[in-house]
């Protein structure tokens, strides 16, 4: 079944709906009901009861047969057992949409995968489309819909944050959060198993809703990549943030994952990697998520990622001053023509820099306030303006005596050419009364708490750069045609894998393959006159060829290379069922930097680009960036800018520094050779391409293919 | 003027109150006046108005001498021009304490230093102990008395945390925060410039204060290194938390913080390592700040660093998960009996691990909730139970319906062994509802939100393992008595350097110093007969060798010594004003880990030791660790084991695993070398220090004196 907008929107925007299985004693029938009534569906909505009893005070039916009009949705409450019966009922009566709360499904070990796909079947048999199973439902605020036993309100109905949740039971503290913290909602939809429905498609619907800004979603797997992806491009390309809490970053999570939700865990690096390239800002907390689609709703694209602050607490400058560091955000000097305005504005013993403390002063003047936004708002090198001060939760004296302050500050916002944000400099509530005083202050952004504002300006700043080349997608690059006759299965030798490079215009050490000692010792007088060279046995079944003694590095000398070929040949010779090609002479090489270039199959992403700096960087510290492929020479260069030794590439302890550019390409044209070899290939690895200034050569390779 | 606890207390706990330059328009007045009486003290100010008119609806006196009888503080609220003869007012009233409020001492340039220091002068003149200036006053909730302008309530008058800040501005939004998240106070005092009374000596008074269980400070800078140290140390034998926010981490606000207190920041990872040392919690937000340290007044010691989480939600399990991995919190699994305890506990689809989700079955069988934190409580290696759940924070009907479940938890906790915190999903207040509904279920430890219970969990399990190491106070170290003729001054040459480590029995590569090429071959043949040597040009007035052509590596063979002698010693003498020792022949080794071992002098702390991995991980990523000395071997095994690289030690890439003992006291003396120099060592380094398997030797040392 294709699941379109047009198809997901008598889901979401039903015109009434069937509780199945509606009963008192039910916590999520009570729920449910209570949640309808509340939205004023009251008159909308159809009880069925297996046994007609009366329920939440109503009369209820046996059947969905017996209802006699039409229904747009079922939300089904009856046990697991019973779903499949309860929706030939509901089908029989011309529903069309489901919503299966139940669990014990994909979840639930071999039994309950089998029971999702049998529901699943049934659905498609059936004409249906389910929502779930294993979750508790929708609410579509701007439609004034809700079909969900999460606890929700009404609204004002002009919420801009459509909030997805695959853990139900999670869904009700992030809809609590999201009014406390100001981020008004425009749908809440729990996902569950994504049986049918997909948080991609879903995401493809909401960049439709005109109501809808911005989209947080906590997930613990992505269930339909290439849905997702598309929703994501889509997004970017609509300027509608999309916000991620994607769990499974730890093993331990990972683990904890597969036990809860059956979901397979991918590889948390390649998640990461996959929604920075689909501009989807990735979180790691259910407040960062709201309060970062919040602010995006409101405040949408930044125009530059540096921020400027502006506080009457020192102390407030410093906390924001430190934790920007932490996160990367940028708060730059201000410009001469703004420390300049700055100057005639504060007092005498301030200081004029960025984060600027406005000083006591301002509480006698209040202008001071209006004066240092508008120049801080108008500097050009700062994207944001992050206003800090106490945002009163509640009537007192104090809140009173800030009006003033309030005004002066509204006033700097007026005239000031970038969003100014309100900071509080704790968490706190966005209560009713800072609403009301909010609005008469034009409704300025809030963000509660220092760190959190930095870390959602942060986001933000970064989501406005990349949102561009999200929505192009994958870069149009030429692959290779890469031409070889042997048989694409099991690990190629080191001469096959460097020929098959060679073939795609990948720069390899120069190299002889050679059968006979003489030959060794010719070849090594041509490849490194008079210097030292490495012979490497050659044979696809001997993988770990210094293990047998397979290799000899540093032999100077005809006689010397002679010597080496016996004793290489002699090693292979004793390794049983060997074919051996021959032995490899190769110029030794020292100095410069080592690289580590390698394509991986990801499940669920394919093929995926890992560059990382070698030695003990990539043994010890992992230090590696990810890419998904095609990538173009500008994304590898800012992968490797990306790796904590990026400075190695500069030049340091008297090597010369890498030409970046012609290493980029290289590595680029790698990365496409692995493209180009399309779902044959399992793996490529360049370990080690070495770069010394100008020179980028591959010195070893090994291809290793999915057939066996 | 000594500051003991006792000469403290009559400032803390004053019998009467004088407001000095008490005025209508002063919202500093108004707001102290507020205060006073909302505390009760209004039969127990007296206001002094130069001019004598009525103020907050009350008469007011022409000076502190009319007021005839004794008071203990006055509030000084008057211009910082008339603060001296005001104090001395209040002297001749037979005043002692006086706090003052006005800015323009030492965070205002040279002339505010000044006015600083006379401000200082007067005090000790007049007898008088001064809190401030440039601050807010404090409150010491547990004797009702606020004398502060900062907006504070009365409270309980049970709490149990101090909260010190440096900043006044912030101390408003940290009272507030402290209320919203249920960190019930005992103190709060703003501290200003420090120009008399330091944090340390509030600490120190503190320890001794029976209602304080733990203390919040907010620090721009440490301005009484001893008496912090003194007090911190004290606080952690009397098993007190102090859980510090140091701003000064970044650069900026390094800078930042200069400009706007006038303070010195210090070198922010030498203040790490310290705060480290002396058990204090060391945090990032003023959140962390006061979450942290209401826990800690609450729950105090943990008896481990591991802990569970039991959650209704696999949602929050994933994200308690992947965050507990971010902060290095250990979530252990379970032990056998633990898991088989929880296995006849938990419906057929759960699954049993740690984090535990309870499953929605628990809300049909809230007994779930008991059984489960029973048996986590008693696992094993679990210091405390995270029960992650909802908690209301208004009445409604979800909040009635949890009420089976909140008992079934408490029920659990009371036969858990190990503290159970209660952790809502999100960052939420705690409300006057939350309070009352907690106090009927035995008044748990409550933490607002995943992430930040998985911060103060992390910070409280470190805290409980570090304060008792940290009460001791540092290492008891038997001292070297190194030998040296050279004079202390200047910087000494290599084979100066090397002789001084070696008298502290430090192993230092074999060598020998030498006048002539014949010496430098004999030298040679015995320090590695056959093998590659170096030779380097001994000068304290050559410090970059190699740069002038000083120094030849991997000499072979008596004839190339020679010559290298010869090249050396030429290179030396073209080296204007160069005094020449010698030639310094060694053997060259390779193979092993190169590490550096250096002390530097902080000016604050005193001498400073840093170990790093040589190399890259040193130039590039700036891996190092931090210690005061004297350090245990013991210290320096954490030190080594605490750097991104330390898996190397283990042996990677074909190296022998470095003997850690012998490694870590030849650190050890190293450092302690340096501490026995005392106050005439500007640095001493060690780079290389080569370990290799069982050998360890210093291989180049350079030392500095202060005098130049």
């Amino acid at each position: 079944m294709t699941i379109t907008p047009e198809r997901l929107d008598s889901m979401f925007r039903p015109r009434s709906v069937a509780l199945i299985g509606a009963a008192d004693k039910s916590m999520f029938s009570a729920g449910a009901y209570r949640n309808l009534v509340n939205f004023g569906m009251a008159g909308r909505v159809h009880l069925v009861n297996r046994r007609g009893v009366e329920v939440h005070g109503r009369p209820s039916l046996t059947s969905c047969q017996a209802i006699g009009e039409p229904v747009d949705v079922a939300l089904m409450m009856v046990p697991q057992a019973a779903t499949i019966g309860a929706m030939e009922d509901a089908a029989e009566a011309g529903i069309k949409n489901v919503i299966v709360l139940s669990s014990g499904y994909g979840e639930a070990g071999e039994d309950g995968k089998q029971a999702e796909a049998d529901l699943v079947a049934a659905a498609e048999r059936l004409g249906m489309l389910i929502l779930g199973p294993n979750m508790l439902g929708f609410a579509n605020y701007s439609a004034r819909t809700a079909v969900t036993a999460v606890p929700v309100t009404p609204g004002t109905g002009d919420g801009a944050v459509a909030l997805l949740s695959q853990s139900g039971a999670s869904s009700s503290a992030m809809v609590d959060y999201a009014g406390a913290s100001g981020a008004d909602l425009s749908f809440m939809v729990t996902l569950g198993n994504e049986a049918m429905i997909t948080a991609g498609h879903i995401l493809d619907y909401l960049v439709d809703d005109p109501g809808t800004k911005a989209v947080a979603i906590f997930l613990e797997t992505i269930r339909d990549p290439e849905a997702f992806a598309r929703g994501a491009r889509r997004a970017a390309a609509a300027g509608k943030a999309v916000v991620a809490l994607k769990a499974g970053s730890s093993d331990l999570a990972a683990r904890t994952a597969r036990a809860h939700t059956g979901a397979l865990v991918g590889d948390d690096r390649v998640t990461d990697a996959v929604l920075r390239e689909l501009g989807v800002i990735r979180v790691d907390s259910i407040e960062d998520m709201l309060v970062t689609a919040g602010t995006a709703a409101s405040v949408g694209r930044l125009p530059r990622r540096g921020t400027s602050a502006v506080s009457i607490s020192g102390g407030a400058c410093d906390i924001l001053a430190d934790r920007a560091a932490d996160e990367g955000l940028d708060i730059p000097a201000f410009a001469p023509e703004t420390t300049e305005k700055l100057a005639g504005v504060m007092p005498g013993y301030g200081t004029v820099h960025n984060p600027l403390d406005v000083t006591g002063a301002a509480i006698i003047d209040p202008t001071i306030w209006t004066r240092a936004i508008e120049a801080a708002g108008n500097d050009p090198s700062v994207g944001s303006v992050l206003m800090i001060n106490g945002i009163p939760t509640e009537d007192s004296p104090t809140a009173t005596l800030q009006r003033p302050t309030y005004a002066a500050i509204a006033a700097g916002a007026e005239r000031s050419a970038v969003p100014v944000i309100w900071v509080s400099q704790v968490q706190q509530p966005v209560t009713a009364y800072t609403r009301e005083l909010l609005a008469e202050y034009g409704n300025p952004p809030v963000i509660p708490g220092l760190v959190q504002a930095v870390k959602t300006v942060s986001h933000l700043g970064w989501w406005s750069q990349a949102v561009d080349q999200a929505a192009k997608g994958p870069a149009d690059v030429a692959l290779p045609a890469p031409a070889h006759d042997a048989p694409r299965s099991g690990q190629w030798s080191e001469h096959q894998a460097r020929e098959l490079l060679a073939s795609a215009s990948v720069s390899v050490i120069g190299s002889e393959l050679v059968t006979s000692a003489d030959d060794a010792a010719a070849a090594a007088g041509r490849l490194s006159p008079g210097g030292p060279v490495a012979l490497k046995i050659v044979s696809p079944q001997i993988l770990h060829k210094s293990d047998i003694g397979g290799v000899a590095l540093g032999v100077t000398g005809a006689d010397a290379v002679r010597a080496a070929y016996e004793k290489v040949t002699a090693a292979g010779g004793s390794v049983e069922g060997a074919e051996v090609e021959g032995v490899l002479v190769s110029p030794m090489r020292s100095g410069g930097l080592e690289l580590l270039v390698g394509v991986v199959r990801d499940p669920q992403w394919g093929p995926v680009l890992a560059v990382g700096l070698g030695g003990v960087l990539v043994e010890v510290l992992k230090d590696s960036a990810l890419a998904t492929l095609p990538v173009t020479p500008a994304r590898v260069t800012g992968m490797l800018r990306s790796l904590r030794g990026a400075a190695l590439l500069d030049g340091v302890r008297g090597t010369a520094p890498a030409n970046g550019a012609k290493l980029s390409e290289e590595i680029a044209r790698i990365g496409n050779l692995a493209l180009a070899l399309g779902d044959d290939l399992e793996s490529l690895e360049v370990n080690p391409l070495r770069v010394d200034g100008d020179i980028v050569e591959a010195l070893d390779a090994v291809i290793e293919w999915r057939t066996r």
